[in-house]
């Protein structure tokens, strides 16, 4: 096996490169026919692969490719789920390259060349390496399970027709277990395998003053500056522990014990590795926690995006009417993101001072979710790992969410495996 | 002369217009072309009224446009000061006509219908005034003392090049009073002198977090996010009072007399006209004064414009490297724009946490001014305005800045007189 692998590389690699210059940015419409052109290279390259029955089915948002090999209604069956749309590249000018102008480089950690580009590793990238792994394995006759395939094209903007395609294609889908390569690896000398991701709740506001800009001269001082009041509003989101102050907000976290808390700290990386890596002089988070819990069992809120006023060239005196922001929430088990949700909203309007007025505006969500390390799917990972790496892995709980991930397992009755390989 | 403007009422208007159509937008690199355009269109239009000497001067940057009209060595000399460049439009959507296509429109302060354009008070319009009163006078014989023009294209961007030309000209600048009409009137009903402008200070902060931008959910909770701390340190600049909390900031602001406040506060709109005519529920600003004493005679923060992070569509989970926001204060007597520079920038650095850097860039600035109302310029214009509005006028501190200002006396040793019309 590992000889048709080195045989047909280039070929993988070129045709990988081929996936990563489709702009299929799901959050922009203006990318629509490119995200269509990413749904057809996929469905495509399973059929090239060696699967059956490829479907490129189209919803009100964007397609879904649905794929499949049944050997033998007797073997265990693995539905393999993964995303080819990506996040927006903004900013562009952070780039070093085109974001769909694939490169490869060597960096410190990939001393053999990674491809830079967007999605390389979320998801296309990951999901990429599953088709090819099928091709592989019935090409050297060694496939001795049932494959599906379900590739999406919305997971970046909250996979909102997703729930709907599972419902209604529970038969068609049923599975032994559900893996999903969209998180990472740790490194590969202490490998490990995500088994929790949080939840997400994502929201924008907008803070309005008077009707109309005007001018900071004329007016300063007198009118509620809806940047200003924006700023004291996002700034008072969190008390002096860094603990969020929506009310209700930790009443469903789950104290994790002090035991497992010190397992979780053991595998990972100190803090100083960790601040060199993004160039920061100290970690910034909720006190009593150490960063790896800070982003693993501790939910966290985030401005994404603010903007309001005068923002180009130069200075212009201005009290804008408007100030907008895009705040989301990371959550942990048993945080319900749509009650988290109506509490920000509620909290957010609460806490708006006479002379604004307040929008807010409910973006995509999903739970957090935990998946077990004794049974057979994570056994089998663990084997695989072993084989591959030389070594064991180690379970982590992850920070980042994949929010329709517990939706699977409640409607498909099955647990969910992520074999991630990002290298960080 | 009545006889006289209306005469040519049609033909000053379609002057205006074309005036107001030229886009010298001053702080925008790719419009200068169009302010040198609009400062030709100025010295042609003082040629024409009959002004002689006429010149186009120019700087590092925008053009200086003057001429002069000296009748007899024994008569009192009035400069005119105006400026031909304008604020950038944005945000453009806002616009409900483009902003450099006029159009008349009447509304319930216009009845007889006013110009809407970029620049159509702001000071196209009342410069064009001055010009147009000197061709009067000149057609109707009546001028009985000398003029001199000096007007400038940046203005808005902190008249960085005008001290110069003052200071090697003083000689020729000579005169007994400036005249400057870029203020507003109040209302006609019960006409206002403008005697005191506010100064200014415009900063640009900007604070950097992690060296990149990263994931919300792999480094949510761990690391200091931009957005948030820029927020924070927003916040924090003024008290629950809304008094502005850098060390030093008040150290000059003056005290005015209970009896001086009592008159100030006589002759202006009631907070409910106020609030309704920019669509606000209540007023905001320091505790302890009245709407109209935060305007004119108290220093004021205003964050004027802000952005970081994902902006576009739909969701980004994103925690940037770099938020950025532009902040102005406005001045009043004996606050050195400099000064309060410097403190703004040094207090900024201080609060930041640890965990992000913070550079401060420092804009255009000003010092607030205050004229007399006990001499032969504002009885002049007492007498002028009871004239043509049939009521003595009443002085009044204006909340807006014109940076040049304080200089203009400094250097050419005479008062300057604010007959602004603009109504509001």
């Amino acid at each position: 096996m590992k000889k048709y692998i080195q045989e047909n590389q280039d070929k993988y690699l070129k045709q990988l490169i081929e996936l990563l210059k489709i702009p299929s940015i799901s959050a922009d419409p203006s990318y629509t026919a490119d995200v269509r052109k990413a749904a057809v290279w996929v469905g495509d390259a399973l059929e090239e692969a060696g699967c059956d029955n490829i479907e490129i089915i189209a919803t009100i948002g964007h397609p879904i490719v649905y794929a499949e090999k049944i050997l033998n209604a007797d073997f265990p069956t693995v539905l393999v789920y993964g995303h080819y749309d990506v996040q927006p590249p903004d900013p562009i000018e952070l780039w070093d390259s085109p974001p769909f102008e694939p490169v490869i480089k060597k960096t410190p950690i990939h001393p053999e060349g990674a491809i830079f580009a967007r999605g390389a590793c979320d998801d296309k990238g990951q999901m990429f390496m599953h088709i090819k792994a099928i091709e592989l394995l019935l090409e050297n006759n060694k496939l001795d399970c049932n494959v599906k395939f379900m590739i999406e094209g919305e997971e970046e903007v909250g996979s909102d027709n997703l729930e709907k395609f599972i419902k209604e294609n529970k038969e068609k889908l049923k599975s032994d277990i559900i893996l999903i390569s969209d998180t990472g690896i740790g490194n590969v000398e202490k490998p490990a395998i995500t088994t929790g991701l949080r939840g997400l709740s994502y929201m924008e506001v907008m803070v309005q003053g008077p009707n109309r800009d005007l001018h900071s001269g004329l007016y300063g001082g007198t009118v509620a500056n809806p940047i200003n009041i924006l700023s004291k509003m996002i700034a008072s989101l969190h008390d002096e522990k860094n603990r969020i102050v929506i009310p209700g907000f930790y009443d469903m976290v789950e104290d994790i014990s002090p035991s497992d808390r010190k397992e979780m700290n053991t595998f990972n990386s100190d803090d100083e590795e960790f601040k060199a890596s993004i160039g920061i002089d100290a970690t910034y988070g909720e006190e009593g926690y150490t960063s790896h819990e800070r982003k693993s069992i501790r939910p966290t809120l985030d401005v994404n995006g603010i903007w309001g006023g005068y923002t180009g060239e130069g200075a212009k005196t201005v009290i804008p009417s408007k100030a907008f922001a895009k705040i989301s929430m990371r959550l942990v088990p048993n945080q319900k993101w749509e009650e988290i949700s109506k509490l920000f909203e509620s909290h957010f309007k609460n806490i708006a001072p006479k002379g604004v007025k307040v929008a807010v505006e409910r973006h995509h969500g999903g739970q957090a979710y935990v998946t077990p390390t004794d049974n057979d799917g994570y056994r089998a990972a663990e084997k695989a790992y072993k084989e591959a790496f030389g070594i064991a892995p180690h379970p982590k709980r992850d920070g980042g969410s994949i929010p329709i991930v517990p939706m699977f397992e409640e409607v498909l009755g099955c647990k969910i495996y992520f074999n991630g390989l990002w290298i960080r």
